[in-house]
C-alpha cells in the first residue's frame, strides 16, 4: 500500500505545490513521490520505497484514509474510480476531458456520491445512483432525506436504491457495465464512492493502539501510544464533546485542527485540542444539508434517553418568505433536558442554523436555554422567533 | 399622548387582526382605537379615552416606543413622516400610492433610515440621506460602515454627511422642502429616522421605576417595581449578558421573549428571562450587516479592557469564491481573553458568523476556544478554517 508523502501536480492551477527544491531552501526535506516502506522506531529511522531512509526524533502519522473498495470483478478496469484525494480528483478529470462521457453511474449515496451525482450532472452527463439502501446520506432523518431524493430525482437524477453491485464489465453501449442484483447498467464512467477507511497500517507495524474505532488511539496533544510519535487528521481518532468519546470523524477541518495542535506541542507550546460536536454539512443543488451533536441511534447507544423533534420553520421572516422551506430536527436527553444533536435541510439558512446549535453543544445548553438563545433577527434573515427557537420550544413540549 | 391598545388595519392583507367580537369569543375584551388616560393603581382600575373603565388585578405595560421627532418647524406638514408602527407604514404606503412620490428624504442613518433607502429607491423614488453625523449606523467600525456608504452610493442613494435639518417647508419643485445648514433639499416624502424613546409615562404616572437607560426597569420576570404590573417590550429594559447591566434594547425578537416570560410568570409558571447579547443585523441592497455583543466603546465603558482586530476572510470555501468579501471584527478582553462582540459584513454569510458568536457570548467563550470551535464546513458555506477561527487566532496574536 503507497503512502504519499506529497505528490507534485502541475495542472492544477489554483495549488501551489512547492518542488523539493523549493523545500530545501525552507529547511524542510520533501520527498515527493516517494513511499514509507518501513520504519524502525528503536533506530528512528523512516525506510523509503528508494532505498533511503530518513532519522526522525519527532514522527506525525499523517497518512489518511483512503476509499473503501466494494471487492467485486472488475474493479480495475479503466473508468472505475475513487474519490479520495486530488490525484484522484486529477485522474478523473482528464478520463473526462480525454475521453469523454454521456453516461455515469455513482456506487454509493454519501456525501462523495450526491456531491459528485451534481458535479456530473452540472456537466451534462447522464448520471444515476446506485446504492444497497432505501435512503441517500444515512445519517439524517428519513423525512429530510425523502427531500433529498426528491432534490435528485428533480435535476434529472435517478435514484436507484436497494441494488447491490455484482461485478465491472467491459460494456456494450457504455464503456463499462456495472453488473447488478437487479440488472445491468452500462456507463462510461463509475464511481465507486462507498465511503473511506482509516490508513493505520504503518502505525500498527510499530505498534501505535488503534482505537474501537479502527483509527489510531490519540490524546488530546494528538500524541499516539508511543513516544514521539503524533496521529493527525483521517488516520486518528477524535474526541467528541457530546458523548465524551473518542471517535473516527473523517473530515478536513478537524484535520486542519489537529495538524496545528500536533504542531504546537511538537514545538513546545502546550495545546490541547477541544473535541469536537460533529458539525458536518453538504450542499446537493438547491439544498442545504447539515447536521451536528449525536443522531438518536448514537444517543441511545451512548446511553442517552433521546427525545426528537422536527419542525419545518422558515429561513427568513414570514412577509419575505418566497416558499423556502426550512426543516430542524433537535435531539435532547430526557433526563436532563441537553441538546443531544441537530439536523437541518433547505434551500436557505439549514448550515447557519447548525453552527449555532453545534456551539450550543459545544457549550452543553439545554432546550430550555436555546429556546430563548440571542439570535440577530432581522426578516431577511428570520423571524422574530426564529426556526430554532420554534424547534426548541416544540421539543420542550414533549418532553 | 395615545396608547394604542390596539388597531385594526383592514387593507394588510397578510395580517390577521381579530375584530372585538372576534376577541370577545376568546374571551378577551379587546379595546381598539382607545387610549388609557391614567391608571389608578390603588383602586387598579385602568381609566380610558372612551370614559369607561377597566379593573385589574395583572397589569401589563405594553406601551412601546414612539420614533423621535427633530423639534424643527414643518414636522407635521403632509408628506412628513416617522416610521415606527404598521400604521405609520401604512399611512406612508398609502400617501406613496395617491401622491405618488419622485424624491424622497431619509433624515438618519440607523436601521430604519437604511432600510427605508433601499424599499423606496427600489421603488424607483430618487432617494437620499441626510445624516448630522460622518458615517451610517454607527455601532459598527468605520471600515465597515464605509462599506455600506458604498454600498449606498452604488446603489445610486447619495449620503449627505455632517448636515442638520433645521426647517421643512412647503416645497417649489417638490411638495417639501428640507431646510438644512448646508443649503435646501425638496422632496415629495421625508422620513424622519433619528431613532426612537420609550414610551414610559404611563407607567411613571402610577410611580413605576425608570432604570438608568430611560425605560421601564424590570426583573427577569417581567415584573416592574410595582406589585403586579408587569412591562415588556420596547417600553422597558433588558438583562445584557455581556455586561452584566440592564439596558435598552428595543428590538422585536427581544420584545416577543418578553412577552412570553410575563406571560407564563402571569400565569403561573416560573420563567425568568435569560438575557441578551445584543444580537442585531440589517440588510442595505447586497449586504449583510450584522452585530452582537457590546461595541469597544461599552466594553471599555463597563470595565473591560477590549482589545480589537477586523479580518478579510471568505464566506465559502477558496475554490468556491467568486469575490465576496467577509469581515469581521472580534473584540475580546485582554485580562481573561473572553469574546466581548462581533461585527460582520459582507454579501453573504455575515449573519451566520454573528449567530455563532453569538452563541459563543451566551456561553462567554474566550477567543482560544472560538479558535476551535466546530462548525459544519463545506466548501459553498465556508474553508476548512472558517473566518471565525481566522478572526479568533489573529485577534489571539494580538492579545
Amino acid at each position: 500500500m503507497p503512502y504519499y508523502i506529497g505528490d507534485v501536480i502541475k495542472d492544477y492551477k489554483r495549488l501551489v505545490i512547492r518542488t523539493p527544491e523549493e523545500f530545501q531552501k525552507t529547511g524542510i526535506d520533501a520527498r515527493i513521490k516517494t513511499n514509507v516502506e518501513s520504519i524502525d522506531p528503536r533506530q528512528g529511522m523512516v525506510h523509503l520505497s528508494d532505498g533511503s531512509g530518513i532519522p526522525y526524533d519527532i514522527l506525525v502519522m499523517a497518512t489518511g484514509a483512503e476509499a473503501n473498495r466494494l471487492g467485486i470483478p472488475g474493479e480495475d478496469l479503466e473508468g472505475v474510480f475513487t474519490l479520495r484525494n486530488l490525484a484522484d480528483g486529477l485522474k478523473m478529470k482528464s478520463y473526462l476531458n480525454e475521453k469523454g462521457c454521456r453516461k455515469a453511474v455513482i456506487i454509493g449515496a454519501g456525501y462523495i456520491a450526491t456531491e459528485m451525482a451534481e458535479a456530473l450532472k452540472n456537466l451534462g452527463i447522464d448520471t444515476r445512483i446506485v446504492y444497497r439502501g432505501m435512503l441517500p446520506v444515512k445519517r439524517w432523518d428519513s423525512e429530510f432525506t425523502k427531500m433529498i431524493m426528491a432534490e435528485l430525482s428533480e435535476h434529472g437524477v435517478p435514484f436507484i436504491s436497494d441494488t447491490r453491485p455484482i461485478a465491472i464489465e467491459i460494456g456494450g453501449n457504455g464503456r463499462s457495465r456495472l453488473v447488478t442484483d437487479k440488472g445491468q447498467l452500462e456507463a462510461d464512467l463509475i464511481l465507486v464512492a462507498t465511503g473511506i477507511s482509516p490508513n493505520t497500517k504503518l502505525a500498527e507495524s510499530i505498534g501505535a493502539k488503534i482505537g474501537k474505532s479502527g483509527a489510531i488511539k490519540v490524546d488530546s496533544s494528538q500524541r499516539t501510544s508511543l513516544e514521539g510519535v503524533y496521529a493527525v487528521g483521517d488516520c486518528c481518532e477524535v474526541f467528541h464533546r457530546v458523548s465524551g468519546k473518542w471517535v473516527y470523524y473523517p473530515l478536513g477541518d478537524i484535520a486542519n485542527k489537529q495538524g496545528r495542535i500536533a504542531g504546537q506541542n511538537i514545538g513546545g507550546l502546550h495545546a490541547a485540542f477541544p473535541g469536537i460536536v460533529g458539525a458536518q454539512a453538504f450542499k446537493v443543488f438547491n439544498l442545504e444539508v447539515a447536521a451536528t451533536g449525536l443522531t438518536e441511534e448514537e444517543a441511545e447507544r451512548d446511553g442517552f434517553q433521546p427525545v426528537s423533534n422536527i419542525i419545518w420553520g422558515l429561513p427568513v421572516g414570514r412577509p419575505m418568505a418566497k416558499g423556502e422551506k426550512l426543516g430542524i430536527k433537535l435531539t435532547a436527553d430526557k433526563k436532563t433536558g441537553k441538546l443531544l444533536g441537530a439536523q437541518a435541510i433547505g434551500e436557505k439558512g439549514a448550515v447557519q442554523r447548525i453552527n449555532s446549535l453545534s456551539l450550543a453543544l459545544w457549550c452543553g445548553l439545554d432546550i430550555d436555554q436555546i429556546a430563548y438563545i440571542d439570535l440577530a433577527y432581522a426578516p431577511p434573515f428570520g423571524g422574530a422567533w426564529d426556526a430554532i427557537h420554534i424547534a426548541a420550544q416544540t421539543l420542550r413540549a414533549k418532553i
